[in-house]
């Protein structure tokens, strides 16, 4: 029933619940994710699965893929400090995820700075990812490639600004995607969903967002037929752990400690209480 | 004669003892380790080493290998994000370890996750190691692969379910073999000696395994003669810090600060009250 | 007037004031840095670049420096877990720098380590950085090779034994040449600064003095004409970051945190009142 409310119109009221019921599979289950991200977030997101629950493997060689991923049950692809040699890897990673029937989440951090960095997104957009989680440039830079539009990209848009572009995306890629901001969305290309939670200051702290990436990995990974709901849970769970990890912080380095140690020990009241979502269609 | 005891038979009483003065040793003469290791652990591997007084240098390079390995005192393997671009330095680097008759230590992260891993530890432990070291399904699957046995690996062994796998291990490729678990098990293919010290919630850490094989490569470093007690010792010192850490913790990222913290002010009296370490035969 | 002051005759009442403007002014300018770093300090390079304002980019592929480098306002190159197949691209970039009239700063980690790590830094130097930051140890083993002389190098070197090869290596290479030690000195071939602040435990975290690199890259790019004033104004606000943070800690990885949120959180009176920057000459 839960369920049927939540693919139906979400009733506000529903969310907490499903947030918590994610959280509490990812931690009874405690799924295999495996990360293929960037040099600088490996350690928080690694970091952060663990304080969830999951299990983190950065396992990143194409000569391996072939025995690890189809083990995982899911996959998340960044591409943060991307190279030439590691893209291959990527694409085979994701080829794996989506033959073995296991959902994948692309990052793709900085999708404008480059052409080669907005070709390799677009090659990765092409495998069907099951979500996509940038911010609002990232989204727009990667919705305007995929359909061939040339607006400008400028790291200043709002994530609100993005919803548009989210849906574009959306509809042509066939994923979930989730523009992070003040405030996040997340859409179908149809249902627009926003998240609310978090703090400002998170943005200070280097990898939050690509470790909130992999949250959702995990999340789809424990209800991989409802994705658009796993992916606002994870960054609803995540926010809600930064407002509890601020109420301690004295800056962004304590608030990155505090938002961890939160994200361990949050229980059903905190999230009940603290998760705030709303439909915007 | 303290050394005698330690040779012999170990008494209990000993133990704190060697602890003590291995710790000190390395704070002392600030020993040069070289770690080629995985990026998820490099951050906090160096921090280990450092807050316990060695000095870690992270070079991978295989060209200047050569230049370099012969003036550090122990090298740290550790696979973790293998690749196969990486495997030539780090047989380079065991090789030029063992002809500069330095200590070296093995972490084969998870040796069994793939066909191309395996076969990369087994190459790794051809070039003998002073130390191996890893968990329960890490030994078991390398001991297996070793002796051409094919004894299934599974992820949930407890670490004295490998005891027997760590002693044939030991015999076949002349290291001392450490598992680490609920109680961390040392041997050398005939004595087996438990740590106890340590916490659970150190395993929802990324890289604390990986931390004390590095720790454990500062120990052997200072006192090469006596790997298997530099490796005892250095289990238990780490899960000491563990301890007095978790005293201070509200979750997983500020046991991290916390452990490192302690390990940095671990003086004589919290060594010899808290270091428990038993001879099981 | 200010600035008349700083160019002529160093004041020592001038320095809080240059100090401050420059945090300032890269807290309200979020200047990009481009960082090509090793793997042990992108994270904690990049979190202190966004604890003083800054937007830090870790970009390396040689395929998106012509399209990247161009739009950043700094780089960071930092050699320290080099390999053959990173050179390239820290060269490409040094070179996109150089051409697009920004600034760029070189840390040449370990140069003396190896005949490979010495040449690699011998030609990111002839690239024209506008900054050099290193230790003792580091920068007379560059300035010898800069000269083509061949004193000794002792890494228990003090940063004042190395003041005449700070100069020889700023009057060859046209650099600020920054020499880190319990003070840290400055020099562009004639002036000699030193900074005075920090605390020694700094040295017991990885990557603080990489992190002190990046920072000074953004003090650079928001102040390109007076790279010695910036460059001496970044050592000593990430120094009284790190006296603010020991006040707070309880060992290296305490102060690792407190050092980032005292960053982050600097005022104008704890600046005026605690800079400690005096000329030598």
């Amino acid at each position: 029933m839960e369920e049927d409310k939540l693919r139906g119109k979400a009733e506000p009221s529903g969310w907490p619940a499903k947030a918590w019921s994610l959280l509490s599979a990812t931690r009874s289950e405690s799924p295999l994710i495996q990360c293929i991200t960037n040099f600088v977030s490996m350690d928080l997101m690694a970091n952060t699965l663990l304080s969830a629950g999951a299990s983190p493997a950065m396992i990143h060689s194409a000569d391996e893929i072939p025995d690890f991923t189809p083990h995982a049950r899911a996959l998340c692809i960044n591409v943060g400090t991307l190279s030439a040699d590691w893209l291959p890897a990527m694409k085979l990673a994701a080829q794996f995820a989506c033959q073995s029937g296991k959902p994948w989440v692309l990052d793709p951090v900085a999708a404008g700075a480059s052409s080669f960095r907005l070709k390799a997104c677009l090659e990765l957009v092409e495998l069907k990812p099951t979500v996509i989680r940038g911010n609002a440039s990232e989204v727009i830079a990667l919705s305007n490639a995929t359909l061939g539009t040339s607006k400008g990209v400028d790291s200043s848009h709002e994530s609100t600004d993005a919803v548009e572009a989210a849906k574009s995306l959306a509809q042509a890629s066939g994923a979930i995607v989730a523009v992070s901001g003040a405030v996040d969305i997340v859409t179908d290309g149809e249902r627009v969903v926003g998240a609310h939670n978090g703090v400002p200051m998170m943005q200070r702290i280097t990898a939050t967002g690509c470790s909130v990436t992999a949250l959702i990995a995990a999340f789809v990974a424990v209800d991989p037929l409802h994705a658009l709901e796993a992916t606002v849970s994870a960054l609803s769970i995540f926010g809600v752990a930064g407002e509890m990890g601020m109420n301690l912080a004295k800056g962004p380095a304590s608030l990155r400690m505090h938002l961890i140690d939160s994200l361990y020990g949050l229980d059903d009241a905190v999230v009940h209480s603290r998760v705030s979502i709303t439909s915007f269609s």
